[in-house]
């Protein structure tokens, strides 16, 4: 190991075992074969797994749909992105020529996935307790700093207050199609919003769980801009 | 407990500490506030993790997006029903008494959230490597059962081939809005089927991502009819 890698090693509080699990974790697939892809998958449904267990035990009182809004508010890929610049992984990533070129250890796809792969190789070189414990480092004061009466509010609320705050339209909601038989039925439902050139279409199980996400989507389609 | 529940432990290969638990994993939200949906949040995700590392270590050659694909059918609402079928689930769930009337112990929905609140029941109770057993238990034959040769085929592929041996039009896809700044931008892909009256809008980071997610939606919406 270099003392670079030393360094991130330091800083996620985790001394690898196995050295070449941690140089595959930085290595983006524009490098080859032998790429973070598939640590990837798995460090994605261990951070999500940790982030549930870890609200569910925080937060007795807040029902699902609000525990669902916290863990997407904590495993979104803005926020990997965040933690992975915290740790500087820019610093250490492996990447073809072509995003070395044009600037890929700063994006935060890359940098989100590299995080998430980061926590695969270590639960492949230690144990779920060992990787939940890095987790819980690096999340620590975010999981601290949930406020659940911000997050909480739903898509359709928060787009609404977005809209008003800013003296635009309210969003309409259309039920366009449905089907399959009684009691498995897909709702989908467009959202539109009048002046802003807005429209989406989401499908859900329930007409409200169809809006919700309508406006989760519009929501971030606005974020994005 | 009754004699019926060590029925359903003697399946789960489980017997609960704590029975209140087991009581509010079979007690859906029409009976009340003491219902089973926390829980299921809780075991949707262990039941994501579980499978994750179980595919990760069974298919050492199989990259990510297949990964993904074989998790998405093996935890998907369908398989969790048969599951649930296969464990009598039915007989044990708490409705209130409009579900009650209409049928809801054998609606595909309330059984596959039954069982993901069923095992977030049993890792309250218990730690996460009894839960990996339960599960890996209950998957077993399913998991050996994966054939990666056919699960594998990307949606486009698996819609393709559908439309072909019904001789019906092949689907169009069409880029309808790209949103956000370059390296971060959203793409809306519709996937229309001629003659078939079936049309979706899907997002993706890719025009090949969401071309995939419009065919996966369309896909679902002619396999629910």
């Amino acid at each position: 190991m270099t003392l670079a890698v030393h360094k991130l090693c330091d800083s996620l509080g985790y001394s690898f075992n196995q050295p070449e699990l941690l140089q595959r974790a930085l290595s983006h697939r524009s490098v080859g074969s032998d790429n973070n892809e598939r640590l990837e998958f798995l460090g994605d449904s261990i951070l999500s797994y940790v982030i549930s267990v870890e609200l569910f035990k925080r937060f007795p009182k807040i029902d699902e749909g609000g525990l669902s809004r916290l863990r997407a508010s904590l495993v979104k890929g803005d926020t990997l992105a965040v933690v992975a610049r915290e740790l500087s992984l820019g610093d250490y990533l492996r990447l073809g020529p072509g995003e070395l070129k044009s600037g890929g250890f700063r994006r935060s796809s890359i940098l989100a996935d590299a995080l998430e792969a980061l926590l695969g190789a270590i639960y492949i070189d230690s144990d779920i307790e060992t990787v939940q414990g890095v987790i819980l480092h690096l999340f620590n004061e975010r999981l601290t700093a949930v406020n659940p009466d911000t997050s909480l509010k739903d898509p359709k609320t928060r787009l609404q207050e977005y809209l008003q705050s800013r003296q635009l339209a309210l969003p309409s909601y259309e039920v366009i199609n449905i089907t399959g038989k009684a009691h498995a039925q897909t709702f989908s439902v467009s959202c539109r919003i009048e002046g802003l050139d807005k429209e989406v279409v989401a499908d859900g199980s329930s007409r409200r769980k169809a809006e919700q996400t309508a406006a989760q989507l519009i929501l971030e389609k606005l974020d994005s801009e």
